[in-house]
Order: C-alpha cells, then sequence, then structure tokens
C-alpha cells in the first residue's frame, strides 16, 4: 500500500515526539507500505516566528511574512528525516518547493495549482520514506507561498491525489472526529466513520480536526481519509463516501465557531449589482464571507449583515470604509461578540422537525438566535458568544448524542 | 554605483539590530546606489539549530543538517527585507536557490559554481534592494546546500563577481582587519588597507574577519573589499590589490590559530604513492590539511605528521584506521593541545632575517617549536596551545606592529 501520513504541530512538538513519529513510521514501513509523511511545524514555531517578525515590524509584507514561516516546516521535516534514518531505514525530506507542490500566487492563503511529483516517486521507488513540508508550495514566480490554515493537511491530501496513495492518515492529538468538541462536551463520542459531506460540514463550522480544504479535495477525488491520535494505536474516525455505521443518526454532530463576527450595512439601496460590490470587494482581499442575510426594508433600501471571520473583521472593516460611498450605504456597524452554533446529520434532509428541535432546545435556554441558515444536511445559529457551550451541550444531549442510538 | 554589503550574525542578532541595519542601508540607497545585501543568520541561531538536531540524533546527515541550517538565513533576509521596506524603500528577501546560487553537491562545505542572477538583476532594475541569504546555494539535483564556515563572505564575493559590483561591503563587529586578534593584544593596530596576498594569508590563519575563500575569489577577480563594523561609521579596512599604506612594513599582522590538531604517523614505508593515499583518503573526506612534515628515518621507513582542524581529528582519525593497514603505517598518535602562530608580511620575502627574529623572540620565552612552515610572505610554527597568547604578544612587539612603523 502506498500511504500518506500527515503529524500535526502538536505530534512533533519537541525531540521525543518526534522519535516517537518517527517509531511509528518505522512500524509501518516495516510491514512493506510505502510512505509519504507530510509535516507542520514544531508545536509553537509558528508562534515563534511571528512573534520575531513583530519585534521587526508591524505590517510585514505577506511575501516576506511566507518566507519566515515556511522554515517551520523545513526544520521540522529535517529532523523528522534524521530520526526516521536513525532506525536504520532511508529517509529525505523535501521542502514543498523540491515536492514540487506548486500554488497561485497568493501569499499567505495560496491555493495548490498541481503536484509534479516525479521526484517523490523517484524516492519512493529508491525504497525511501519521503517526508514533505506541508503548509507550503512555489508560486510561478518562484517565490515561496504557504497555504493558510489547514494548509498541511491539504498538502497531505493534494499529495495522496496526485501520488494515487490508497489511504491518507491525518494524525493529530485527538482521537478522532467526535460528536462535539471533547473539551466542552464531556460525554461528546467519538465516530467511527464519518461521509465526506458530513465531515465538510463539521470542518466549515470549526471542527478543528481537519480543514474544509482537506475534505473537499479528499471527497473530489475519493481518498479515503483516516484521523487518528499520534499518540496511541486507536483505529481513529474513518472519512470516505458513505458513512455506514451512522447512517441512520438524523445528526451526526453538534459544531460551534467562536471565531465569527458580524458587519451589518444600513440603508443599501435596493439595485441589482448593489450586493455583488460588497462581497466581491471583500473576496477581492480574500475574506470569506460566510452568512449573509439581507432584509428588505421600506422605500427600495436594505440591511445586509454578513459574517466573517473574527481574524479578518479588522480587513473587512476597512473594505467597508473604502467602499461605503461607491456602494451607497449610510454607515456599518459590527459585533465580534457571537458565536456560530450548528448541527449536521446526512439523515436531516429526510427527517423533516430537526430544525424545530433545535430551536426549542435554545429557546429552552433563553438562548437569541441572531442569524440562522441551513443546508441540506446542516442547521447554524448565531448566538452570543457567552452562551455558545451552554448551547453545544443542549444540543448533544437534546440529539443523544452521547450514547449513540437513532435520534 | 553598485554596491554588495554582507552582514554576519552579530549585525543582526536581534530586532534592534535589524532595524540598525535597516537604517544604514536605507542611507545608502538613498545616496542613489543599487544595493544587494547578503545576510547571515541571526546571531546564535547557528547554535540553537544546532542543539535541536543533537536533541534529536547523535549522527545527522549532512543533507539534513543543510536543510535545518539554511533556514537561520532564510528569517533573517525576510526579517531584514520587512524593515528595510518600514523605511519607504522596496525590498525583496531571496535564498540561495531563489537568487540562483548553484554550487557542487558537497553538503556542510558546498562550493559555489556558477550564479544565475538574472532574477537578482530584475529586482535591482525595478529599484529594490535586494536581500539574499549568504551560507547557501542549491546542487544540481535541487537539495540545499551550505558552504561552510565563511560561506556568507563567500556568497558575498561570489555575488559582487557576477553581477559587476564596483564594491564588496563586509560589515562585521569589528573595526577592520588588526596587527593581531584585538582581543588578546590589547595595542594591536586597525590596518586601513591590506592585500589580498596578506589578507588570504592572515584568513588561513584563523583571522576570523575574512574567509580565505572569500579573499581568494575576490583577490582574483580584483573585487575590492572593505571590512567595516556595522555598529559604528569608521572606515574599516579596504582589502585591494596594492597595500600602499604599509607596503614598507616587512610584518603586517601576527596570526594564531587554536582550532589546530596534530596526526603522527609511525613507520611509514617510503614508497612512491604512499603519501598520496593517506592525504587523498583525507581529502576524500573533506579534511583540510594544513601542515605536513616527513622526517626521513632508517630502513627505508619515515614518520610523517600533519595538522588538521581540530573539529576535523575525530573524522580524521576514523580515516586513519580504516587506511593504516593498506597504506602500512605502525600506528599514530595525535594531539589537540596545540596551536599556530604566524607573522604574515608582504615585505618579508625581499627581507631575509625575519624568520630568524620571530624564532628568537619565542626562544626568549621558552616556547618550543613543534612544527614549523613557510611561504612567500608567511611564517607560522605549531606551539603548546597554553603559550599561544603569550607568543602572539612577543611578536607583535618585536615586529613593531604597535606603532605601525616600519619594522
Amino acid at each position: 500500500m502506498l500511504i500518506v501520513q500527515k503529524y500535526g504541530g502538536s505530534s512533533v512538538g519537541d525531540a521525543q515526539r518526534i522519535k516517537r513519529v518517527a517509531e511509528r513510521i518505522a512500524g509501518v514501513k516495516n510491514e512493506g507500505h510505502d510512505l509519504v509523511v507530510v509535516v507542520s511545524a514544531m508545536g509553537d514555531t509558528t508562534d515563534h516566528l511571528i512573534e520575531l517578525v513583530k519585534s521587526v515590524t508591524s505590517s510585514p509584507g505577506e511575501r516576506e511574512m511566507d518566507m519566515v514561516l515556511s522554515t517551520g516546516e523545513q526544520v521540522s521535516i529535517a529532523l523528522l528525516a534524521m530520526a526516521v534514518k536513525d532506525r536504520g531505514l532511508d529517509a529525505i525530506s523535501m521542502t514543498g518547493s523540491q515536492a514540487g507542490i506548486y500554488t497561485d500566487g497568493v501569499h499567505t492563503k495560496a491555493r495548490i495549482r498541481e503536484i509534479q511529483c516525479d521526484r517523490v516517486k523517484g524516492e519512493l521507488a529508491a525504497g525511501k520514506v519521503v517526508i514533505v513540508a506541508g503548509f507550503q508550495g512555489l508560486n510561478g514566480t518562484g517565490d515561496i507561498t504557504t497555504l493558510g490554515r489547514g494548509g498541511s493537511d491539504t498538502t497531505a491530501v493534494a499529495l495522496a491525489i496526485a501520488l494515487g496513495a490508497d489511504l491518507c492518515e491525518i494524525y493529530t492529538d485527538v482521537d478522532g472526529v467526535y460528536t462535539a468538541d471533547p473539551r466542552v462536551v464531556k460525554n461528546a463520542r467519538k465516530l467511527e466513520t464519518i461521509s465526506y459531506d458530513e465531515m465538510l460540514e463539521l470542518a466549515h463550522l470549526g471542527a478543528q480536526v481537519l480543514h474544509p480544504r482537506s475534505v473537499e479535495l479528499a471527497k473530489i477525488y475519493k481518498i479515503k481519509l483516516q484521523v487518528r491520535n499520534s499518540f496511541n494505536h486507536n483505529p481513529g474516525t474513518i472519512v470516505k463516501e458513505e458513512n455506514d455505521m451512522e447512517k441512520s443518526m438524523v445528526v451526526t454532530g453538534v459544531a460551534h465557531d467562536l471565531n465569527v463576527a458580524r458587519i451589518g450595512l444600513f440603508d443599501v439601496p435596493d439595485r441589482p449589482g448593489i450586493a455583488w460590490k460588497v462581497f466581491r470587494a471583500l473576496a477581492g482581499e480574500h475574506i470569506n464571507v460566510d452568512m449573509i442575510i439581507q432584509s428588505a426594508m421600506r422605500n427600495g433600501i436594505n440591511d445586509i449583515s454578513f459574517t466573517v471571520a473574527t481574524t479578518d473583521l479588522q480587513k473587512a472593516l476597512t473594505v467597508m470604509e473604502k467602499i461605503k460611498d461607491d456602494v451607497g450605504f449610510s454607515g456599518y456597524t459590527w459585533d465580534d461578540g457571537i458565536a456560530k452554533v450548528s448541527i449536521v446529520g446526512a439523515g436531516m434532509a429526510t427527517n423533516p422537525g430537526v430544525a424545530a428541535r433545535m430551536f426549542e432546545a435554545l429557546a429552552r435556554r433563553n438562548i437569541n438566535l441572531e442569524m440562522i441558515s441551513t443546508s441540506e444536511i446542516r442547521i447554524s445559529c448565531i448566538i452570543k458568544a457567552d452562551q455558545a457551550l451552554e448551547a453545544v451541550g443542549a444540543l448533544h444531549d437534546t440529539f443523544g448524542l452521547a450514547d449513540g442510538a437513532e435520534n
């Protein structure tokens, strides 16, 4: 089998952990499998590098930021290669550039365009464990780019696709995908399997175990993902096309996201193309907009509310200030004291009344819903941030997720 | 003018120093010069990285070592580019690979083969300050190599050559080239100019201010070097073809090197090709041999002694053990408690009696000479390490270097 493994920053957080990962790699390799290993930067390396940058300037250019940040993985791949070699195996580390990972030109949030994996294949054929830097690539100008949040997951899945791997294992510091964040809900239950679609929704909703981009890619190319804990040998959670074990579950999991802020625009002229102007401007700055609500008002004038990541709030407000006169809204407000709670389940589409049960559970606890959005298999509500954890617990109970029975 | 500047690790040791270097760069750029800046890793970054490696393995492969070490400069170039931009100038950082620095395949001690500086030229033409990572390049396989000790100096001179620069300034934490190490000899005097040849000898002898490889390159391509202190605006020392100011000096400087170890081989068969076998084996491991003494003995058998850097001693002893039977010597001994003291001066060749004055000065202080070697403009002696500093002071006095009068 050809297996791509990905180890996150906490799995390679120090020398001891790197050696433990090397041992795990040796175990798999000695079973006769071919192995490509994608690694993140060690523990809090990235934070240290960001601090270092801040000590020099308050406005680092994004190209230079990528130049600095990409060194984190460059160190961890080499250290892991050394540790694997110490176990008598042959190994070679590769930067994103050496592994042929080409991206678009968007620094700090680049997307993979193509992987030219001749060299990776060659080293595999020579019997080596190939250890690739996650999170990074090279753009058309030959500059180093980073892939932004969840970049290493994306690197792993993209490599699995390019190499035609049989399995992509994502190692992290939790046992798998849970019915809710186990740090918040004590009786949250680990799922044995989950469908791509459900995982995609959960990932989008802030379940940090897998990044949505990687799930999306895995879904399109039907790459079997396995989320596992690098600190034990538990089987973890398998993400695949059919969610057989829990297919009867109406609701599979509850998610919450505190990285949410709302911007409200007042008195937006109700003409075609106006909303487009607003969201094109945000897209131009690579700001993702999540929920959008437009409320029809009097005299051809609307209010528009939308949510962005709190981390993008300042940038988004700058955009609003810039386009205000051109678009013609009278003013704007913002709120970063909010959170999003969601329920996800493939069975939801065919089971009416799920939304009503959700709203009832929240209403009983005096939790006010500020915005609502739904998909086929998801219902999300914006509520006050300080009620988020209570809401998650209530929903987990309401849908009986702890025991895994039909809900 | 097109100027290549190089800043060593201590000059960019922390955020404050990086900002100071940026200010200096802005000053030069605003005078209308084009600027390429070569930077080493910050302060003790390299030591920290080596420690990190040691915490993982005691035998890191050299390829992986280069992968780790090269991140040091990658961070410092980006930080410096940010700091320069903060001063309103345009700047861009480039790794060795991006700057087109191609080397041979010898990891940790690579030599530059070629610089393809189209991109550097393009960025200069666009008005940018180009900030290049010293010490590193790319080999034919696309792997990152490092140039070993003094690598950043070499990068700077090689770039100056490739770009046809008018001047190459080497910034360090001392005021220039001295008649002796000023930390050892209190009245050591800074030289205003020195010839390539003298500088080359001094550099080879352990004067750490410039690496011999960079001086060699500068000499061949007649690149004017200026050694300056990044912490002040003193003129420093100019290294160029003709040493006019001190051309009447018989002895220009005194150098000492404690990184010296001696290996002695017993009973080496006196047949053609035997010495060649020994030194070819050492060269094969990239171990530089400095002095060699062969003493003719009885019955067609010789003793051979030679010196290597203390840092190469273990590797050299391993080589001796391996070739012992094949070469046919009966045994070997080693001593790392020795030092080399040398006097250098272009006038030496035409002034007889210099050696005698040197030996007398040392003999008067009961300093025993274990090995002697000479060139046209240099005399070196191996003595006991604990007498090295006394010897340097004695020679500095004997040749009247403190006052700069004719000696």
